[in-house]
């Protein structure tokens, strides 16, 4: 093994304290960071990550509440419900678990939540605030994905990226933070003719489709850096979508999978939380302070 | 000469014909589709655009309103005749002429646009829609760019494009449009550090930089595609980013400057005019057709 193991739990220990820190402050100035996870239905499916982001909330000094709706409820009411917390005060972020019933559609629900309590990042238009550069919330595991990478001692300007998956809220955003930070950027995915002529000029990968195996070590650059998102679960065990016995032959940094990108996701959760929070407070002040 | 040139003011007329039909069709059904355009200050750098504008709206049968403002006037104030014309059904897009006096920044205002009527497509959530794969109103001219490859013989799954500027108001939103068509899409910039290793993969380039000869000849694959987004003045003519003499005896087809993306954009924004008509009208007669 050449790779240098990426400690995602110690990111994110660090991130959590930064959170905890500066949700304390604005606890003190009154504006205490709640959020609101919605379900619906049998919450089987989500009852790990809803309480994993409980246990998060709770160690970063966040408020956390889990609503469970049953599944009878209608797109309409949801949407009510949500017009409900954007309205108030006492909530700062909502988030949609997935995965929701058929008559529900994930992206009608995502729209619905204000852009100022979008704490994953999924609104059109936080989406569209990272490609106009101007990110506030970002879709949490893209941010994270990109926050590891520039834990490592890499020139972020030039360097030559490669993102395998272009699914909307991870692939394409890693793509526009990375430009962003002066990466060049090549998204490739399914009709991909070669996605190895592609990887292996890579100084770094970002893979993200969901398919166990899918990088081997002779698609990497010796030395480059494979940042991998994929959660599969394969013969009782979870595994990413690196082959990791081939990788870490190559890589010169690589992210076990659990234990990389998945803790500093709920992590960045969390600074959203404070993030939405702090602009709340603002945005309530500059509103209103007039009047008081 | 090798290359195909591509016409762009044969694809703007086309597109201008359907989309005069569908401008009657809207008014016939008593939506006439209507434009204001927003210019601030000295309007002699934007005159030439607004004048073109209104010539292209009057020949797809799209009304057109030019109003100036004087330069003294606030970003408040302006913030404020947008929420007049936002909430006005008699106008069914809003364009805001740059360049805008210092103390007006451009963002805010395009933000302050309602998407319905966000006919430049420049709003967050217009652009968020589009890296959703929802493309109802985009940005004028990287669709336009996108469009005119689509007339040529090229199947656009797999298709490897190299897109070089990375603006987000064209550079990367051609870029999501592309990946949303299915090719692998590489995007340059300023920070890359060899934009030719990559042009020269690549089965069509885009160049929108705003540098004259930025693109020769050797940088590009025998018999790709080449469009040509610059517009630059040198000694009187106007050029684009592409050296013509070198590319046109490498490439496949080329747009010309002038000639090639910019009467397409035009068109696009008549398309976006109907076409926001069309959507609020359907978002009215959903609103309070039931009230009728």
């Amino acid at each position: 093994m050449t790779a240098t193991l990426i400690d995602g739990k110690a990111i994110a220990a660090r991130m959590r304290d930064e959170t905890r820190a500066e949700a304390a402050r604005l606890t003190a100035l009154g504006w205490a960071p709640k959020l609101v996870s919605i379900s619906v239905g049998d919450v089987a499916a989500a009852e790990l990550y809803v309480r994993n982001q409980q246990k998060s909330a709770e160690a970063a000094g966040v408020g956390f509440e889990a609503r469970n709706y049953p599944e009878s409820i209608s797109l309409e009411q949801l949407q009510g419900v949500l017009a409900g917390l954007n309205a108030d005060p006492r909530v700062n972020g909502i988030i949609i678990q997935r995965p929701l019933p058929a008559h529900i559609p994930v992206k009608a629900l995502q729209k619905a939540v204000h852009p100022m309590k979008d704490v994953e990042g999924m609104h059109p238009s936080s989406i569209g605030n990272i490609v106009y550069n101007d990110l506030t919330l970002g879709p949490c595991t893209a941010v994270a994905a990109v926050e590891i990478l520039k834990t490592l001692p890499l020139k972020m300007e030039g360097l030559d990226v490669c993102v395998i998956g272009h699914s909307e809220i991870v692939g394409k955003p890693i793509a526009f933070l990375m430009m962003g930070l002066g990466a060049t950027v090549t998204v490739c995915h399914h009709m991909t003719r070669q996605v190895a002529v592609h990887s292996r000029a890579a100084d770094a990968v970002f893979v993200a489709v969901g398919k166990p195996g899918l990088v081997r070590g002779e698609m990497l650059k010796p030395g480059a850096a494979l940042i991998d998102i994929g959660i599969n679960r394969v013969d009782g065990k979870t595994v990413g979508d690196a082959d990791f016995a081939s990788c870490k032959d190559v890589a010169g940094w690589i992210t076990p999978v659990p234990g990389g990108v998945g803790p500093v996701t709920v992590s960045i959760l969390m600074k959203n939380a404070v993030l939405a929070t702090a602009m709340q407070m603002d945005h309530y002040r500059s509103a209103f302070a007039a009047a008081v």
